[in-house]
């Protein structure tokens, strides 16, 4: 049963500009989320606050926010992975901060990703979590990194991911707060449609109250396929990255390694009568600005085959 | 529910070549043909029999079929358009000639692509349905171009679909033949996972006994998504294209138009338990290898980010 409506959050300038090896301007990351935030996108994730010494692309995030217009109807938001990164966000007014904390369920890949153990990340995520409850932020929202498999520890076994999520839960519990929107991020794109259905109906079946969010990357050309096994088990809140864009800079890959195309997704709803808000040929020009900025092809396909709903408008107007 | 084992109908060699713009060494073609031919893959395309005015790169399919070698198990396929290109392929005896007649859902299509009405393709598909059977080949085999929907018509309606179908079923029952395999190819890349599932159903309601299989270009990036809906409603036979080659010439279509990409679409089954019968790691080597041939990169996924079965040997062995 497919939802009638989903939610896309919108990745692409922070996970796109994380991933280019060439310095990209400030003023063309806020050229690319101007152009995002008047397609109808609700949710544009801008900077993440990290180490500019490790992800030199975000050097200058706190520039980027500091700069950003509100727009009705849209939030900005912003990635940190600990409490440094933290409190950047919540010196940016133009930013909305969530409650967020999330747990890893590789350890390898934690290593790897944030030189933590999982002790240390539970440790930390503690220590968030109290931060967020300082400045009156609820913790209502988790992430679960590498839940569908991982390449440095291969298959996650399905309790090793219910423990990671009860682990998480247990952290938000532990201060009286409730998780109510738990991220299942396949960072390094393990998933496939089969996995996805059995999942998500796992983690359902375990907590039916939680809202669950697909963060899917399109290394392996799965991410169209498994968002859609997603919504086809009534998943309806998704992560994409405008062309395609981006991937994690330490997850070890080659090739095109991104989100799921923002505009593909579009697409694929818009013909399956799957209301998104967002105006596909106004995405398709965003998605032709990242392309024009990062300076060379993205993945994204609708771009370049063309959206079927300008193709049926040019075939009546020329009847 | 999935299918236990899918069929796939290699058309990479014959896709990919007619696209490219270059003209490719028969030596070359023969080089990506052969290296597919080990890969476990049973029925491979390796030319189409076509005006070499139009499709500059077949100007050396006779030339390709003689230079053949037969192996086990592999079965070489040709396609044509008219009755001079099935009298070339009837002359090459490294070739499985199946008794195969077509009709296109679009009626603008058929126009640009073969120059035809949908009375005078009726009529031709007549006459090839003769030749076939002149030559004791059963006629139990078609194809519907532009099943899902037409950059030149829009949308085919069903009824227009179903009743080109019920025509095509029709010449062959007029000779006394019955089709029994019969191949809904999205040449232009309309369909989504939604209309797969519809249209698949629909027509399988109205004819239970045909086996279907699925043509579905990538050009709007929902290969895989539709190739996954199509197993879903118990589809076992698709074609596809190693590295994702090819498009249509005619189609009018810009970027990457091709087959949905058969290391993507393997790999995708591997991983849900879905047999095929191929070698994954030896077909990405023979991606690699058409990627080399036609000197530019290809839009396959999992050739850039690494098979999963691989991935998992190796952290096996680092154990």
């Amino acid at each position: 049963m497919l939802p009638t409506s989903i939610v896309i959050h919108e990745e692409g300038p922070r996970e796109g500009f994380q991933f280019e090896r060439q310095f990209i301007a400030t003023a063309r990351k806020l050229e690319l989320i101007e152009a995002l935030a008047q397609t109808g996108l609700a949710q544009i994730q801008v900077v993440s606050f990290v180490n500019p010494k490790r992800v030199p692309n975000m050097a200058d995030a706190d520039e980027v926010v500091a700069a950003l217009r509100p727009r009705d109807g849209v939030r900005y938001t912003g990635l940190w992975l600990n409490e440094q990164g933290l409190e950047r966000a919540l010196r940016a007014p133009s930013l909305t901060v969530a409650g967020r904390i999330g747990l890893c369920a590789s350890a390898p890949f934690l290593a790897r990703n944030q030189n933590a153990t999982p002790e240390s990340a539970r440790a930390a995520q503690r220590r968030m979590a109290g931060t967020f409850l300082a400045h009156g932020i609820a913790v209502d929202q988790g992430v679960i990194q590498a839940a569908f498999g991982c390449n440095y520890a291969g298959d996650v076994p399905l309790p090793v991911l219910l423990q990671t999520i009860a682990d998480l839960l247990d952290i938000a519990a532990e201060r009286g707060e409730r998780i109510r929107m738990l991220t299942l991020a396949d960072t390094m794109a393990w998933a496939t449609p089969r996995s996805i259905r059995e999942i998500v109906g796992a983690v359902r079946d375990k907590h039916p109250d939680l809202d669950l969010v697909l963060h899917l990357h399109d290394t392996r050309g799965m991410g169209i396929a498994n968002a859609y096994a997603g919504m086809s088990m009534g998943v309806r809140r998704f992560d994409a990255a405008v062309g395609g864009l981006g991937g994690c800079p330490f997850a070890g890959h080659k090739g095109a390694a991104g989100n799921v195309c923002t505009e593909d997704l579009v697409f694929m709803c818009d013909e399956m009568g799957i209301e998104t808000g967002i105006d596909l040929q106004c995405l398709i020009e965003a998605a032709r600005l990242a392309q024009d900025i990062v300076g060379h092809e993205l993945p994204g396909a609708v771009m370049k085959g063309g959206a079927l709903s300008a193709m049926r408008r040019s075939l009546l107007s020329a009847q």
